[in-house]
């Protein structure tokens, strides 16, 4: 997430008891799968490949990985065939004289071949050394069943002898993964498109989503593990697509509701191992996107009951965001409270802030009207005048675009600008194609959440060839560069970069990624319909 | 133990459930004790000490450790006040903001402080790097009790934090270790001497010995954790010296006994867990000293019912050795049976050998009359003949010395000499004058087993101040530089001298070496009396 680190430990939290425990009541089961790996492979070097990393099919055979004795530096690699998110283990034993010193063993786990290429001992990026997947493992008695206590991220592990002595060699048998999810397949109705190209983005999106579908929408199961609002926004509109499961989205929603500040704010993510913990990271849009779930889901599967009964929460948010604003419909941006719209800092983002607040102000009086609230028409007047003021000073219409303070036009302000529907349908493609033609192609984004915004907005303003274009060159390119499902970070002009300085720390199995599942369904199957 | 690796696994071994099943009864139970810190410590450097390190107390208070939290690279060391085998568990928690990323953290356990000043990455000696008691741990949910389910052999524990995040720090409390032994200090009576230095000698001696005291008498509670029948020889005799405790020694002698080779030979040494397997090394003399260990036994506590059953298995070894010695009663070394003496390969071992052979034959025909074994005339015919070509052929009736094949004049040879009481007790007591005056000061000579052999056989000389000279300057001088316990190996013209490289793999509490408090019971305390 954000590269700041915010640390309010001081703050105090209201804990919900009666909002909390229908958390638990909407948490869906873990469904459990064990998986054998297809085969063992070897770490090449391939230029097409994400930092240039592949693997291929190794003389070893799977089947036989019994008969492969191991002793000091030897290794071998497995393949699970596909991202897998679960629990490990397999059977150790050892051939040759008596086990005469402990095993000493290391396990990696790697959701791209780019990992195993990586060494844990070079990287010294900020990030927490902790989150590389791999474990140092002494076992003093053998045969034993290995089961470890930890949920891995992966599609391949690399079995590592550290040491066994040169009297015998340490064999290996029966690896499986217990996969886990709470995605439910029986309910997944798989599009078929006739678009190949369009298919594939859309099934490594749904495979995205349900790798990250636990306890709660995690925002990866490799790394963070845990639920953001801004991320649960778009995995909660990705899941009415595919899974349509409104228990897991309920349950987010209350988990945030349950546990505000003392103040009301909602904060950035929660925490729900070992207990329900907010954190105290908090971001102006996203506190603001607990109306835009709250909306989502009502459109999806309309519960007046629930909107109602979280209705005071979402006001509070919307409350607490408009005393950010001037008396001519400004907003004021707070460094404490910061407008997120991408990872980048390199841009301004207070004319993308405007529009986000316009964006879920508008969803905000929909769900106002529906819970008959008396306050409505101060609300309305707050969107004409925050409106009026992005038409009238944020505007730039010789050029088609708007600006930021400073001066700045870039890709952020024309995408929420569009998205919030500022202006007519019309303006809405001439500001779009503006964007094109003055602003394309998109360079420094890596982001797929922003991504995801530009590909919607473009569908938005009716420019669907241009959406869909955008959407197979970048989501399209993570496939042919090997993934298996879509990653946190990706800058198609620097697929090797990494926010973090390595690859064992990047998530490549990251929610805020999959939406393609939903903006094909929405604007490419539905919109037909 | 050896420095060579026999790979002898296409073995047959009996397996004799009759005589396992006594090892089982005689299985004494593991004393189980709780022991916290006594401080916090600091390394510093020390020229006084082993490989120039120290510790000192730390400004922390180990009173207050719940009071540190601690972040990356951030580490701390407990003293738990005295060398200690058993588990280790302690409680974890985080202060600071939630915890947004697994805790990773190291735990390393030092029996010496030089162990500290060591990085196990840079150990790259012959000996398997499992043996490096250190374990990489990650922790997904915090509060929570750690448990590591391994043994450890220590007395120093560095906890450093590998990694937490820039937001929160890792709080550690209640550190405990569980120690583990089957001595029963509630038997021991521990001698009381005047001399202040040889006081110390020997309860660092019993210490050694009570903490090898485990589910066998082991060799090193770090490294290799394993019965030895050449060290169980000498654990036994300090055992009748202090805690008597007769089971442990049945045990032992039944596990060798129940697991021979379908030839009949007894291994160098078994494993017992999982389950009790031989090791398929071959030590000479370690097969002979069944023999030793179980006339030792019978003197000290006699039990002819004992004797008669284990009888069959000690003819068994001699016979098998008796068919190495030529027709003139010299022994014919075999490469493939290596006569041990003593680590180092540096010295001509076929005397030593020869005189090994008849210190053991004399105890065997004293066990032959016990049981009137009818074939007791042939091993006196067969001891006479070895006897006497040792007194023609080996001994240099000028220099006063043995010599080996090649004309080699070394300690090992008179050591064994006199301790099998080839010559009279005047010549006996003119070779030792003479092996010091031509080959001390002791050169080169790296094992506690060893010297315990230099300093039994000048006590048998007569030559008592000699021999408390040697152990004082000895097994003192491991005190001196910092032992709780005495080491797998001291050279003492080398302090640092590691046979593998790094003090990390290093054995510092080693049964072999406990024989201080045999000795000085023996030949200071009883012969007084």
């Amino acid at each position: 997430m954000a590269f700041t680190f915010q640390i309010n430990n001081d703050l105090k939290f209201n804990h919900d008891e009666v909002l909390l425990r229908k958390s638990e009541e909407n948490r869906p089961d873990i469904k459990i799968e064990t998986i054998t790996p297809t085969r063992m492979v070897d770490v090449v070097e391939d230029e097409t490949k994400l930092n240039g990393i592949s693997v291929v099919t190794s003389e070893k055979d799977v089947m036989s990985l019994k008969d492969y004795g191991l002793m000091r530096d030897d290794k071998l690699i497995l393949d699970f065939g596909d991202h897998r998110v679960g629990t490990f283990q397999m059977d150790i034993d050892q051939t040759g004289s008596p086990m005469d010193a402990p095993l000493y063993m290391r396990l990696k786990f790697a959701e791209m071949p780019a990992e195993l290429a990586a060494e844990s001992a070079d990287y010294d990026g900020w990030l927490s050394r902790s989150w590389i997947q791999e474990e140092l493992i002494h076992i003093d008695e053998l045969p034993v069943t290995l089961k470890l206590p930890r949920r891995y991220s992966f599609r391949y592990v690399e079995i590592k002898v550290i040491d066994t002595s040169p009297k015998w060699q340490a064999v290996f048998s029966n690896p499986v993964v217990m996969t886990e999810t709470t995605a439910d397949y029986s309910r997944l109705q798989p599009l078929e498109l006739e678009d190949v190209e369009l298919q594939k983005i859309y099934n490594v999106g749904v495979k995205t989503l349900a790798d990250c579908m636990q306890d709660v929408f995690e925002d990866g199961p490799k790394r963070d593990r845990r639920l953001w609002l801004g991320d649960l926004r778009l995995q909660a509109l990705a899941n009415y697509a595919t899974f349509d499961q409104t228990d897991l989205v309920k349950r987010c929603l209350y988990l945030f509701a349950g546990m505000t500040t003392e103040e009301g704010k909602i904060s950035a993510n929660v925490f729900v191992k070992p207990q329900n913990v907010p954190d105290d990271t908090f971001l102006f849009e996203y506190s603001l996107f607990f109306i835009s779930t709250l909306y989502d889901l009502h459109q999806a599967h309309p519960d007046i009951e629930l909107v109602k009964e979280l209705y005071p929460i979402a006001k509070k948010q919307m409350d607490i965001t408009l005393g950010m604003f001037d008396e001519n419909g400004k907003l004021v941006p707070d460094e404490d409270y910061p407008v997120f719209v991408d990872w980048s800092n390199e841009f301004n983002k207070d004319t993308a802030g405007q529009a986000e607040v316009i964006y879920v102000l508008k969803q905000f009086i929909a769900l106002a009207e529906q819970t008959g609230d008396m306050d409505i028409a101060s609300y309305q007047n707050q969107l004409y005048k925050i409106s009026n003021y992005a038409k009238d000073q944020l505007f730039d219409s010789e050029k088609r675009l708007f600006v930021t303070t400073g001066g700045e036009y870039n890709i952020a302000s024309q995408v929420w600008m569009v998205l919030a529907h500022v202006m007519s349908d019309e303006e809405n493609k001439a500001i779009m194609q503006s964007m094109i033609e003055k602003l394309f192609p998109v360079k420094n984004i890596a982001t797929p959440y922003m991504y995801h915004h530009i590909v919607e907005a473009l569908f938005e303003a009716g420019l669907k060839e241009e959406a869909v274009r955008l959407m197979k060159d970048y989501w399209g390119k993570m496939i042919a560069l090997g993934a298996d499902t879509y990653w946190e970070a990706f800058d198609p002009d620097h697929p090797d970069y990494s926010p973090y300085g390595s690859p064992i720390v990047n998530s490549y199995c990251h929610a805020w990624s999959c939406t393609p599942v939903y903006l094909i369904k929405k604007y490419l199957v539905d919109a037909q319909q």
